[in-house]
């Protein structure tokens, strides 16, 4: 919502009601709005964060701090597989995380597979930095729904699949069961990864606990955690979780990895926040182990 | 301030103005307030993150997430030390920092020493978790001038100096300064430690390089910043930064940090915590090397 208060500054706020916080940045104006047939997206042009894109209320990313989100949702499993040649990004309509995949020379194909057109276009509009690399050969930009695409996927065909989407209420709610888990791993070859934005370690442990359960119900033969600061969601701080098909998630490709900031131009990403990102607090550790 | 908005339900707002941003926390009541020779402190009861302590508009700590900062605090510099005996907190009302910092069965003295005794008795009401070692024999609270305390203070007296301070605007401003740090250097014993809170690495890069400069310029043989979540703070992504007088900082004792969360009861730290934490953003080792 926004309001004029605050020593008479115009602000947007989300409220995260069930969780007791709300969080604020000072706007300028509304830049556009949006009914489409899934969401109502709007976008703001804020006084220090950028733009400021929110899908049904919730915010989506800012220009400011969307780099952390990124290049953790793309680099640690693009760094963890040891040849990723082809990636499947689920949500990702904002095509930040396209963006950070398409840096990776091995890859050859990258899908990006959104159920909403309007969320890309309005990237395209408002985030172009992000939108970057959509005419690389190597990206196919399908708007479809990605819990049937998955459903219908050949088997063994891809390497990652980097899920990338909204919260797990509303349309969003498909993509964190065990039905869609065990789809992705079919459609993973030996080795593939699977992972997901899950939520604040803070406020939402019980949905980390469901989705590590039914990872492990689906199949996989290792399932971990990784956390990054997140300054626009709910308390700050964020997570992530990969799951790997047939074998554990130990090590990664470090020596490339080192070369990240100075190849890729990442802002956050190092080998050193990929080793460390693992990291758990000593609460997350005795609730999942 | 407060308001009532969203929903009709009553909220805290911290606004901070020069980063464009206002994080809000849903409230019940204002269950303390008092205006002491130095600043305001205010209490709320929260709806869901316990108490909240404010001090001049600023938000302190909240019940539910302050293990974060004190755990970070107090644990990083104790086991990094190799045998900290004497500890002194400069700060640090609440008494959150010098519970965890006794903790550690080496430790033989701990000052805390916090200009302002209406935080510690308001602490005392309303965060008594955090003050249940304010009668341990090895502390010694005083309500004094930190920057006086140190200025006078014994050389080589001490291990380790914690820096447990509000932002360096008004009464704390002081405590960031190259005079301050060599007080401290000439405090500390060979291979001695200053940590000190050093604000969000998004938010704050200005002060972080200042910091750096002046406790190199302090004549101290390294200096380190590690970072953490602090959801209570703007963007929720906070920092301290640690400095040793004659060694560098490049290990700690892991064997004993191992047993922290089953020995402590810590809720965040955890050795792989402890050595995760240091490891930088690549915007930040860009800026500060």
């Amino acid at each position: 919502m926004t309001e004029t208060r605050f020593a008479d500054a115009q602000w947007f706020t989300e409220v995260a009601t069930e969780c007791g916080s709300a969080f604020s940045l000072e706007i300028r104006a509304k830049v556009h709005e949006q009914q489409t047939p899934f969401q109502k997206i709007e976008v703001w042009e804020t006084k220090r964060w950028g733009y400021l894109m929110v899908i049904d209320g919730f915010v989506m990313l800012s220009s400011r701090d969307n780099f952390l989100y990124h290049e953790m949702m793309a680099h640690v499993p693009l760094f963890t597989h040891l040849d990723p040649r082809h990636v499947l990004i689920i949500g990702g309509g904002d095509c930040g995380t396209l963006r950070e995949v398409l840096r990776h020379p091995q890859v050859e194909t990258a899908w990006q597979v959104d159920i909403d057109e309007g969320v890309t276009r309005a990237s395209e509009k408002f985030f172009p930095e992000l939108c970057e690399s959509n005419n690389d050969p190597r990206a196919r930009l399908h708007f479809e729904d990605g819990i049937k695409w998955v459903k219908e996927g050949e088997a063994e065909s891809v390497d990652v699949i980097i899920v990338d989407s909204t919260d797990p209420i509303g349309p969003a709610e498909g993509l964190f069961t065990e039905a869609f888990y065990r789809d992705c791993l079919k459609m993973l070859r030996p080795g593939g990864l699977l992972v997901q934005q899950s939520e604040s370690p803070l406020l939402h442990m019980q949905i980390l606990k469901e989705m590590h359960h039914a990872m492990r119900g689906a199949g996989y033969a290792d399932v971990r955690t990784y956390q990054f600061p997140q300054p626009v969601y709910p308390s700050g701080w964020w997570s992530a979780t990969m799951a790997r098909k047939g074998r554990v998630i130990d090590s990664f490709r470090e020596a490339e990895a080192l070369a990240a900031p100075e190849k890729f131009g990442t802002k956050y990403y190092t080998a050193d926040i990929h080793r460390a990102a693992f990291a758990m607090p000593a609460f997350f550790r005795r609730e999942i182990g």
